[in-house]
């Protein structure tokens, strides 16, 4: 029987996204179940073999005609055996993740990062365009990143690639970060990042557009841009100063095709490309620049169910048309 | 006839070195002929090619036993096709020299930017052992660099990949680069950067070590260091921080293994080594500096052709041993 389908699985803290494509991105069904993180996620496996198990049969496919399972979850994750080293928020540590689903699912898999898998997603399906070399950012409560280069995500050496929220944008600064460290891109950047300058700023002054606002969040901010408020402007040119610093630094080691901004930030759409590019204009490397778009990110929360398809479609096959060791 | 054989090319602004190595990188024959730079250089490939000629005539090699020919030049490279879009030292724009030298010396020919090839070379049979993924970076004239992921050097979209030392460090830098720019890396670790800093202390400071010197140069900073000059340990601490930083900040998004410095600014050894992994541990993601080790380059001058020829064995070798699309 021939393989022609993929399975994408995307586990997240609340939810885990499921999804079965056939090889050109069709998406022939989509679903999702509640991640039950109680006992460290240990049911969680078993969940989703279960689940797949049901919706095959419903769809009436037969599970010899799938290629494998490719899985994101946030963490730190090696790409060939999908071992977790570390998934805080599932309560998975040390995890022979891969191994597990295989032996309940019964079907080969693959797993990556959360943030690498959604940039595969974009690079099949959405703003990457099959692109051989591309950097996704995804600018949430966090800020995550997904590297591509010559066709394949930068999984690294114990599965740490791509993590460009903890670039190092400001030495020295008082904001602590996650990671035990300080002045890290994600306490800049993020959100959560976003929302801390506004409250800042409104102590500062009491007649601004965020004065009326009880906890401002980034999309207020982005509102106030809109009303041309002079805070909102400075906290926004403040941001995509120094991601648009962090990603020309970037881009001029990857020479990257592309960056995709996804992640609830980018709902902003050219209210952030538009100085984020002027700030990556400012400080790439001329020839980088040339080459190197900027957009926002196309498939919103299906990146992750994509992405996981397309690692098993990398994993899979050999050649492709136009692109080699695809 | 088994082909068995690989010829490394290095073009440098000065000479061209060659070399004949074997599969197991066993160096079999190495040369040097002038690099003739008038007239745009358009004599270059053809004097490359009549000594490649020659030489392999007075080795009693076959032809039909080489699998090609990897060349490095200064400037941006096409991989594939070793076109050249600019390689300012050498005279070339715009100059299909892959094509040039295939047609010239009968063999088929890969190309890239030196500092990558240099990047190979080490990866091969220097300091970076054969891992998948490693930064080397060159301390020079200027600050050069080669990345390699998934076992490849990132070539980049339009050849520009792995310029580090075009990664902005300091934002509002009075300091020019050549690239057009401020603040660039290569203003600040460069050769050429740190002995402008022994120039500036030099003004400071009536009694210090190198007020004795007439025009210090990086070396002399070392020696300075050596013999516990407060000046020079603030330039050597000044100028580690910066590149530590940086590689810091490049590392959590690549996760390399190795990071290898060469370059003249490398012959300090320890006392250059010592405080950039004291800077780089302060800068780097705890689970990315856990794994990463920097060393100093082991090659010297030979990176280049055994780097050359290590591109020629990439491309002409589908599998490895241990190492999958190597």
């Amino acid at each position: 029987m021939e393989k022609d389908k993929y399975i994408g699985v995307d586990i997240g803290g609340t939810t885990v996204k499921m999804a079965v494509l056939d090889r050109d991105g069709e998406m022939i069904h989509k679903w999702e179940i509640p991640t039950v993180t109680e006992e460290s996620g240990n049911s969680i496996i078993s969940d989703v073999a279960l689940s797949l198990e049901h919706t095959l049969d419903e769809l009436k496919i037969d599970k010899r005609t799938l290629h494998g399972i490719g899985v994101g979850a946030p963490g730190f994750i090696e790409q060939e055996e999908g071992y977790v080293y570390e998934a805080i928020n599932i309560g998975w540590k040390d995890f022979g993740m891969g191994e597990a689903l295989k032996q309940a699912a019964g079907l080969q898999v693959w797993a990556d990062n959360d943030a690498n898998i959604a940039a595969l997603g974009e690079n099949w399906l959405g703003a990457g365009h099959n692109c051989a070399s591309m950097v996704a950012v995804t600018l949430g409560t966090g800020v995550g990143g997904g590297i591509i280069v010559n066709h394949k995500v930068i999984n690294g050496t114990n599965g740490t690639g791509g993590e460009i929220g903890h670039i190092t944008v400001k030495p020295g600064s008082p904001h602590y970060c996650n990671c035990g460290r300080y002045g890290c891109l994600e306490t800049e950047a993020s959100a959560t990042a976003i929302a801390r300058k506004a409250k800042e700023r409104q102590l500062k002054n009491e007649n601004g557009f965020l004065s009326s606002i009880k906890n401002p969040e980034a999309k207020d901010v982005f509102e106030g841009l809109k009303q041309d408020d002079e805070d909102c402007r400075l906290i926004v040119k403040d941001v995509t100063d120094q991601l648009g610093l962090a990603l020309a630094n970037l881009a001029v080691s990857i020479n990257p095709e592309k960056i995709v901004i996804g992640g609830g930030v980018s709902k902003a759409g050219e209210q952030l490309i538009e100085p984020l590019k002027t700030a990556f204009r400012k400080y790439a490397l001329p020839r980088v620049r040339e080459v190197c778009d900027i957009s926002i990110a196309e498939l919103g929360n299906d990146a992750g169910v994509i992405g996981g398809a397309f690692l098993v479609k990398t994993k899979t096959e050999n050649k492709q048309t136009g692109a080699q060791e695809r």
